[in-house]
């Protein structure tokens, strides 16, 4: 893999599940993760063994100090996390279940990263070096300081020459700060050059979606972007809480490319799929540099292997990955 | 919704299932619930807001006093309780997989419940302000004295002019006392309103119940107790030990409600499900009142629930359940 | 009991261990509790068969939801909870260990509790029938509105002449929202006939507290405020985090009620111990009306047992607690 | 060792515990264990390595398999366990802690033990080759039959020779099927040769009990039993819930045999600590044959061992209890 | 079932799995079980009611005192259970989910069982009234001196007269010593009557396996080892990590009897499947003596039961899986 | 602090204890924690904020990356952990109660690190720009090859003029590979600044240790290693498992600091206490350069919290030592 260093910003929370998939109202255990859609593809990013730094706001207390040393579990640099008072973003998880689907309650109002001042962040400094820059549209969606540090970041990046992808990531209960996410992405957008794409409106558990389909879908967000050159969608149909299909496509302005569909059936835990899809794409563009077919079968693989691991993290291995790629026959005991 | 008063009658188990799953000779460790059928029922309809007092008796014991702050904990009165020395029913339960059925252990037998003398309640004080009496067939089938209090119940109630539904509820085991449940049973039902249905001799997985085979039961029944106006009928239908298949159905002698067939899959845990039932239909002729499309349709989507959640009680409000039933893609997260 | 119905304003917190008395850096497994000082002090109440009623403020959530469960479960009527926009109140607590003190980290800024609006409760109606109000320091110290809804609350108790009890609670940390408790507590404290006092500043450790000290300690609140008529005193002497010393004390104006010094050793959960005891004041004078020394040693026997207790709630019965009076021999096991 | 086969009587029980320590009304989750008097004799005896039978009756569920399983894994033998219908009995038990003493549910009424009909066993069959019987007080109290088996075992004993061992264990709470044990003892207790004496009237925490003390007793009993040969005492002392002091005593008639005294401070579990100590004489009398000294060191060591064991049973091996006398320091980490 | 004494030589391991279905990477707890191919066989015959004996070696520590009373709880005898310095083999378990395979860890190198010496068991004696043998390719495969030790059972087994059963369970990690299972594995077979065959070259999910497939592959076997009476087959059909299918066929040299096929969805864990089939077999052909229809049908059953239980032991009783055989409806709750 | 890198060597264990204290025969769950003494130490040191980097070896399963991960949580550099074929070393950890000690079971015969080839590290480039070398007595035990690489370690650090620190820590049970500890260490020793030194013989709990007791030890050592500048001393007294005292002191050939003595009540894991002594040693050495006095407090301070924390590593921020050295009242809750 040739020499890079991304460089990811958003803010890092603390999950909590109820233990054994129980309700919210049957449980007095809750399981921690740390999750955030940046983390979890920085997390992905170190995993897989690349250079990877995220930057951060977090309170001054010791569970903070847990995250960190999380962080530096997958081996992603912390330096560039602040620390100052306040509170630590927290989201709590209830699993779905057959007939119900599952439940998230948002508490992460007000957290220290919400609050952190425009200026609080040296980006000339934080970018020298730095090859890659991945943001989502959760980071603009919290708070008006976090919109500006994202502008200021992106202004930066462009003009220190980074390359830029972004997920889009719409949480409808977040954007509360003043501005709707129409008034303040397309700007930030403009600047991208790897971007999640708006999926075509077909129903994909019983019709087939077309090249042209995505095709199109590529070529409007291209248009309206300039600088995008590549646009990367996930396809989910969802059967059942327990069952989905899941596929991937790549449209780099000339072709399409399309990976196998997989059944996900037994499925343990959705929440972080879409991360782990973009950093597949991040570390595909990177490790198969030419070949985007391999670029995207890695993402479509390693989004559909999270389905199966509890937690936001894909704890799963580039190795492993590959593995399921090239395999048909994956269900073997490996003794 | 009109004012009302339910009164239960019934007695209050401790459940106890092996933690995780494990089978009986696995395990060191067991998780408790409180259950019982007439418990689960007041539970969903304390749970949906309901005014529900229950009767019932527990020892004096710190086990019991947990029990009844279970039951307060879901809004049930229990001013109705007696205590008196004796001990708490039990039963274990296995949990099915793939191929091998659930198993039950009963341990009720001599529960304080079961040897409570025939006049130890005060009918015409419990029922003052009552409107609805609600018993099943388990209650009478535990012990003679337990027959003859149902009787004195349902004879005050008759007097007093309240609603009466009942479960059928048949547990071959449990009747030892004496007489069988022929002999005892039809006295009891004929003082009722609204009765669990008999349910045509289908195989529901591979035939179509025709709305006709449930009036012909629904007519059977009102034929033989001329105070039934409701009979209510769940049809399940078993694949495997993980999947079942799921509809209701709902004669007022005039007409059959039907729901729509749900497919059950991944089951957590089924005990209970009829209870969840039951409390829908009751739930249901109170807030629908003269919709009973709408009242089985309730009925049928909040045991549907059940079947996702572990232990006895259908931990589920009813707001969850309205959505059920309006929406088809119950599978997405909500944030 | 004299007929009674006692009012508890405050707010209801969620609190989150590590399981297993864990570190924070260690556990990724958290055990839950609700509570709150005013809320220990309802639960026990509650518990102990009173009338209380709880006047709060909870989110809309499932977890919220739960919390009103919780307090069900122990008979706190629940009818005087608002519900609105927001997150719970959470805290941390890390138990201690032998030379390591406990931690809290509180996470409790912003919640709908501190936000709500000062006209949002109705007292009159609130205190329509109550004989009893109960408040603490730490509601004031929240934010200005939960201040000036306390100042309210006074106003109203005074003018319905109920009997108002008062825990001082003085949380550094919590005071943030402008003015100081100095500013703040004394108009409040005017209205209050039972109070929490300061302590004489004597090392309890190794020095005999005199009834004096504390007849003199008394006596300057009673005349910094004259409506006291009863203030309570608990002694904690710390040989080690796992080991300290217990002690109450009461004074009416007239005479110091002492009760025996308790060794605290392999303590639990200090957490709420003083809770306990306040809540063992207000039961005290309901219960023993005249009799001031078993009040007080109710309350400090109570506490006593709590610290023998996981969570912030007192889970003991008031039988267990007068045993623990009477009897010298406690360890015995009952069979 | 000589030659041996031990016989043992008596019911198996299943003992609930609150997980972690938690108290009855915070609990969802129990640990078990099985236990009994003569099952944790039975079960010391075989894990010491001695050739050990129990006669007993267990339902016929899959829990009672459990049960036997939980036997063999000892090297008790089986065989003489009927089965038939009915219950198995149970027991809740919940810790102490600090001030508060331990808690016992006893839910063994009724089991299928305790209706066994009084000619179920052959014991011509059973002591077949035996040289050893051991019963204790707890199973005459339980049922008329179970007393008119224990009559009949004794007589069966006597006529074939056996030595007879005999725990006195008076529980209060079990005598309730007609007659006292002042009734019913003393016949059986006229066929015993080893027996748990009555402590001198003595507080072991403050005054010094004489070997005299010891004789006096155990000369009084002789003198009322004549069979009786050896009589041992257990002196407990209570400091507090989780401090005791523990020794033992051994009189044969002649001298009295004392061991030094046990500070049993962090106690886990003292359940059981009586079965481990007649266990540990058992098995002395047996390994020891002539050296009294060694025989009441062992139980006392072996039982002081069980305080820090949870459960009943007395999970240590013969050879740790050694090192235990012999030690002087215990605690050092053996590698 | 006629007198018979089996048995069996293998290593004993313990089985490390992370708790939950957790990854590798993600527990911090694992749970043990004691398993091993040949062990899993007399577990599932002493489970059954068999006499079996096990020959091994353990080291002599605590944990191999624990594998012994694991052992004593399924009726094995010990007795032939050598002790010696050295270590307890080992293997770490990770459970697949959807679409990523299980994982296996082998430690197992340089146990106990592996540096016994050739001479270390007196064949004479253990198999001294001893009707029957099984032992697992994998034995000879984990060291020179293991593979000897084998040799010299099988050839006193034959002088004695025993019947003899293998299963080849072909592990290709384990054979390291220095010969390949070509040059070994004949030699010992040639002095069996009951083996697993090998399986058809048949794509077991898309086309039917015929009976003259087995016949043909049982026939080449009988032909290769003439003492051969009997070939066993099972045919997975692996359709996702979470759904196989399952059937079994049995070759006498005459006809090919065959099963029913399992769908086994829901899998819960499927190690130990293949040692549930060949001990279905050994019990099928003692308890069924002519009815080799119902001995492959017992084995089958069994072993599709397993998939649905945690561990390497099919903790299943006979009268459950004759139940499984003979019911069409096995989801029913019996209560 | 100045500028500094650390090199430590030695084995990475994973350490396996019954969960909940339980004994090895009580448990099929098992806690695991990374251990082994030179990474405890580099845990703490990177934990502090040094600059840390282990050599060691580990094979290339996934449970070897879980550790990797372990050790990039504390910013310990990975680096220059070699993967190789082989097992990963293990030991079992049961907990002391009361009378009974602890008990270690090692299963880290044939690992990995023990069968590295002597040249398989590069110590020149892995001493480049190295200030720091720290070794244990514990690598020359485990096997010649590694007895052989610290000596070549020893040999290129003295070359490069690192300062050297090593932990003597005998283990008797491990020098198993030919030669003893006296033939090995003083030629490694002898190369060595910084040394754990041989305690005074006295006993602890009953006599004073004076300062001219460990000045002669120390003088002994340095006269024998003439590199030597620093010998440090912890004193170790056993009141009982629960219970000891500690105290440190350390001799830089001119004078001897002292510590106060700790009095460790209600221990909760002891293992490990050594290594956070000479991990706190380290760090005060660079730390508080001249101040010798600080250096053994902080040294002394570090490891006395080390036994109220489960597992090997000393979960301890470095702001928690030097409060637990300045503050007498450590026992109040921060909040």
């Amino acid at each position: 893999m040739k020499k890079h260093k991304i460089i990811t910003l958003g803010e890092i929370l603390m999950r909590l599940s109820p233990i054994r998939h129980k309700r919210f109202g049957q449980t007095t255990e809750y399981e921690t993760y740390y999750g955030g859609a940046e983390l979890n593809v920085a997390s992905s990013l170190g995993n897989y063994g690349m250079n990877v730094s995220m930057v951060s706001v977090l309170p001054e207390h010791d569970i903070a100090e847990d995250a960190l040393m999380h962080m530096r579990k997958f081996g992603i640099d912390t330096s560039n996390v602040l620390r100052k008072e306040g509170r630590l973003g927290l989201y709590f998880v209830e699993a779905p279940s057959m007939q119900r689907g599952g439940k998230v309650i948002y508490d992460r109002a007000d957290s220290a990263f919400t609050q952190t001042e425009v200026d609080a962040f040296d980006w000339d400094a934080i970018f020298e070096g730095a090859t890659w820059f991945h943001w989502s549209g959760i980071t603009p969606a919290v708070s008006e300081s976090a919109a500006l540090i994202t502008a200021k970041a992106l202004e930066v990046a462009e003009a220190k020459g980074l390359k830029v992808s972004m997920d889009y990531n719409y949480r409808a209960k977040l954007w509360q700060w003043g501005k709707s996410h129409e008034e303040v992405m397309p700007a930030l957008m403009e600047k991208c050059h790897v971007m999640s794409g708006i999926h075509p409106d077909v129903d994909v558990l019983n019709e087939e979606v077309t090249d042209l389909d995505f095709a199109l879908s590529g070529k409007e967000m291209m248009a309206k972007y300039p600088n995008c050159e590549v646009v990367v969608f996930s396809s989910r149909g969802v059967k059942s809480a327990n069952h989905h299909t899941w596929a991937g496509a790549l449209f780099d302005g000339k072709k399409v490319y399309r990976t196998k569909k997989y059944e996900l059936s037994h499925i343990v835990d959705r929440v972080g799929g879409g991360d782990a899809f973009m950093a597949g794409v991040i570390y595909g563009l990177h490790a198969f540099e030419g070949d985007l077919q391999q670029c995207i079968d890695f993402a479509t693989a390693a989004s559909a292997f999270k389905h199966g691991i509890d937690g936001d993290f894909n704890a799963v291995r580039k190795e492993e990955v590959m593995q399921m790629i090239s395999s048909s026959d994956f269900s073997k005991v490996d003794r």
